[in-house]
């Protein structure tokens, strides 16, 4: 182990930016309640530094700064507002905008600068010269002030590259003037790994400074940077919770954390913090209202989900073989998935995820043989149990119970859609069921098909399960099978439904779109109920 | 530059995996048509080898194989069958799934083996040396028949740690059998790229053999682990088209080889394939229905787009200051700041694509400009022109005609769907509109509300226009859009129809699913008629 690795180590900043950059991305936009609630979540995720914006520019961001002096209180993260060097010409202490970070009382502050000479003269339109004395003076300023001061090198490495001597002068002098960190920016984040590595090395040898990095994922390669820059010597990472940025992304700082800490040996969250990782994931998503994404590494859904029969089989000798690593060290779980290449050691791990032990029961052996011979003839015709865990479990309970569980009969079901002339369509649906020994016919309207036999379901069954309120329909994917017939194809469905806490998914198959719809539209209904455990009344 | 790296760059092997190991992905399921479609799209791409799936254990895949000799022309790339080593305790000349890879008809075999020695003592429950008996028989075998024969070598670098001698041993008797590759699989994709390269310049160094890389995306590193293996001299490249695969996915090979053609110099596709990236990207992902992933490197839908002020008023003085690579390179496009030259230079080009040169037609600036923001404001609606061209030509050929064409006036349609009990639901639809000045009104019956409307329309228009008789609905997908709204989302239907001689793809976007697909269809059936010159009666 080299020096600077050793330095590096011994005390890891770990800099949060979901609240600035990571808003950059596209369809995100957060309120400064959105904003306050986030950084509680990374507050218990336990990063070093929250970045919440930047006060002065935005008036949403002053109103953070502000409102998290009441109201925010942090366990381990220390605030830091972001903002830039003074502008040309004049004084660090006059520049309103410098003022308003003072002014924010935000024990950091990070100044984003220029340290590539075409973006200076092209872009600022401004010498290098007055560019360097931009930086002195905004740091030494802020720092006399009794400030914290992280400068974020923007276009960094694309700067190296132009000019290496002018993009370590700006370091050179920002490190000079009190900073603390200088994090390198691959703001266009072009960069691969050796690269990093090799600029981080060299910036280390060559000045004063302690280093951070700041990576985007233009390559792919936003986590992998960031690591190759810990490698070199950085000992400052910044990153967005999901990855959420401009682009491509900012480097998933919950990725970074969980290969420095569980890979690399760093410890640079208490473990019991990074055991939330997966449930911060979650809540985050909630708040910024972008879906969480399944593939996303250590704290997706699918992250530690085996679907393979080869691998379910061999899952029961030693989980270990199958997972790079323990799925509780981030707060996530071992699925198995359902499937036609599933084999009967699937079905008994799948059985105990959903709480049901097979082992005791009697004829154990030919129930899931039966369960087997049923799911591999259902795929056969179009569905697709790995997708869809709730119509699992209910055909599970169904196999174990020996009967099918119904909270209602259905009489029948008719939809009708029409439009005249160019006129929006409407549909129109009837449902005639009966519940609790008594009959309901119910009429529901909607904008397609589904949305009035949902409409229609649910005014049929309010007065005998009221608990049906709590429901939703929240996702609804339509597959045509074997599309080469036309619509003489089957067609699958898949819902998800909602009770406001947790979701789960139903599928239906049927030559019918709307018979397929109406399939799963029931099945995540009794799903609901019975995990709610209202009783067949 | 080493001697391992310029061995490596001569011939860089692109081996996609999608419709094997990508088919692993949760929720995703391949029907043999869809599989064709993609392989299609891939050699379109460029790569070396498309692996189609494993040929005797699964009945799809052996179908596969099957139809692929008749019906799969490949202009670039070689089909792999994929397969394990025999038997323990069998000769390989006498296993039937070994056999099966041979009657494939592909010519290369991809051998799956264990290197990892807990693998092979607790998973395959068998000896060490019978495992490399295993591996020496089979690739000998099926070499010996006139293969060319791959070798994955399943947990190498888990492998590797665990006994080192032992996975370089399965490298030698693979490669000295007659391997002509070895794939070092990360097959729980837990590894770092430090630690790939460093094994991959071991195994180089210890080993005669030819190496590739397989990585899966656990860390967020697959494609950095797998710049990695290349860099240390691996010269085949394993991935997926975007990403798909179990857990986290395997590494993208869109990304993968956009990074070492665009960035480190290799060239792996011919630079006019590499412009078909972000199209074939798309176009799988319609075959898949995995909804696209706006953030994907590359050929995201906002992998280059610009949302900072900061930035987006800078862009204008010179993209390449805010872009790390050129979207035209990928076939992906810069937005936010789409200029007007560059939507109106695309609108041209798509116009000559359909055979219609608009540079000597009258006034044609505004009118393309007015096709322009037509496209943009109803692409912003849901639409999606690039997967529907006949539905742009008639939006084409309407501006410049200066009218829309219609074979027929619609009044009305309806459709009715019911169900009783558990019986199969019905569809019946009405279609009341005028054509040649008459009225007609019409009834179909069909197995859903598409096909129900297909069939009353065809009733309808039967006498006026005969020719319909000509045209097939072959082709019906639906995509939600907007999911998070459950049934009240958009959603796009896209329908292909024939003539028996080719097809054309039209779209229709509604709230109303069943609306959108009346539209798709009605686009469809009057493209058919155009194309025939019928004139409108």
């Amino acid at each position: 182990m080299t020096d600077t690795i050793s330095r590096a180590a011994s005390d890891l900043h770990v800099y949060d930016t979901t609240l600035r950059d990571g808003a950059q991305q596209e369809g995100l936009n957060l309120s400064v309640v959105d904003k306050l609630a986030i950084a509680r979540h990374l507050d218990e995720l336990g990063v070093g530094f929250i970045e919440g914006g930047w006060p002065g520019a935005n008036p949403k961001d002053t109103e953070f700064f502000q409102r998290a002096q009441h109201e925010l209180v942090l366990q381990n993260a220390t605030l830091a507002a972001f903002g830039a060097t003074r502008r040309a010409g004049s004084k660090a202490a006059d520049d309103p905008l410098v003022r308003a970070l003072l002014a924010s009382g935000a024990p950091v502050v990070t100044l984003v600068a220029k340290s590539h000479v075409r973006h200076v003269e092209e872009a600022l339109r401004t010498t290098r010269e007055e560019n360097l004395a931009m930086i002195r003076d905004t740091v030494g300023f802020l720092h006399g002030e009794g400030r914290r001061v992280f400068l974020d090198a923007e276009h960094f490495f694309d700067g190296y590259a132009a000019d290496r001597a002018y993009a370590l002068e700006a370091v050179r002098v920002a490190a000079e003037a009190g900073a603390e960190v200088v994090a390198l920016c691959d703001t266009n984040g072009g960069m691969l790994p050796p690269q990093v590595q090799d600029v981080v090395a060299d910036v280390l040898a060559s000045t004063s400074a302690r280093l951070g990095i700041h990576c985007h994922n233009d390559t792919g390669c936003a986590v992998a940077n960031s690591l190759a820059a810990v490698e070199a010597g950085a000992s400052h990472v910044q990153g967005t919770v999901n990855g959420y940025g401009e682009r491509t992304g900012n480097a998933d700082i919950l990725t970074v954390v969980s290969n420095l800490q569980l890979k690399s040996g760093h410890e640079v969250v208490a473990p019991e913090r990074l055991r939330d990782a997966t449930r911060v994931a979650h809540a985050i998503s909630e708040v910024t209202n972008v879906p969480p994404y399944s593939r996303q590494p250590y704290v997706g859904s699918s992250a530690f989900a085996h679907k393979a029969g080869l691998h379910a089989s061999a899952l029961k000798v030693d989980p270990n073989l199958y997972q790079h690593t323990d799925p509780s060290a981030v707060g996530n779980g071992m699925r198995t998935l359902v499937s036609d290449m599933a084999g009967r050691a699937s079905i008994h791990l799948k059985a105990g995820e959903i709480g049901v032990d097979l082992t005791g029961v009697p004829n154990s052996d030919e129930l899931v043989a039966s369960v087997l011979a049923e799911v591999k003839d259902l795929e056969m015709r179009g569905y697709t149990f790995d997708a869809a865990d709730a119509s699992f479990e209910l055909l599970l309970r169904n196999a174990l119970s020996g009967s099918t569980l119904t909270y209602f009969d259905v009489e029948s079901w008719r939809v009708i859609t029409d439009a005249r002339g160019g006129e929006v369509a409407v549909s129109e649906a009837t449902v005639k069921l009966v519940a609790s020994d008594r009959r309901f016919v119910a009429t529901g309207e909607g904008n397609g098909p589904v949305n009035a036999l949902d409409h229609a379901l649910r005014q049929a069954l309010a007065e005998v399960y009221p608990e049906i309120d709590k429901l939703e329909l929240i996702d609804f994917r339509v597959r045509i099978l074997d599309a080469s017939h036309g619509t003489d194809a089957v067609t699958r469905v898949l819902i998800e439904t909602s009770d406001g806490e947790t979701s789960w998914n139903t599928l239906g198959v049927a030559a019918n779109i709307v018979e397929a719809s109406w399939r799963a539209l029931v099945d995540g209904i009794t799903f609901g109920l019975l995990r709610h455990q209202v009783p067949v009344r």
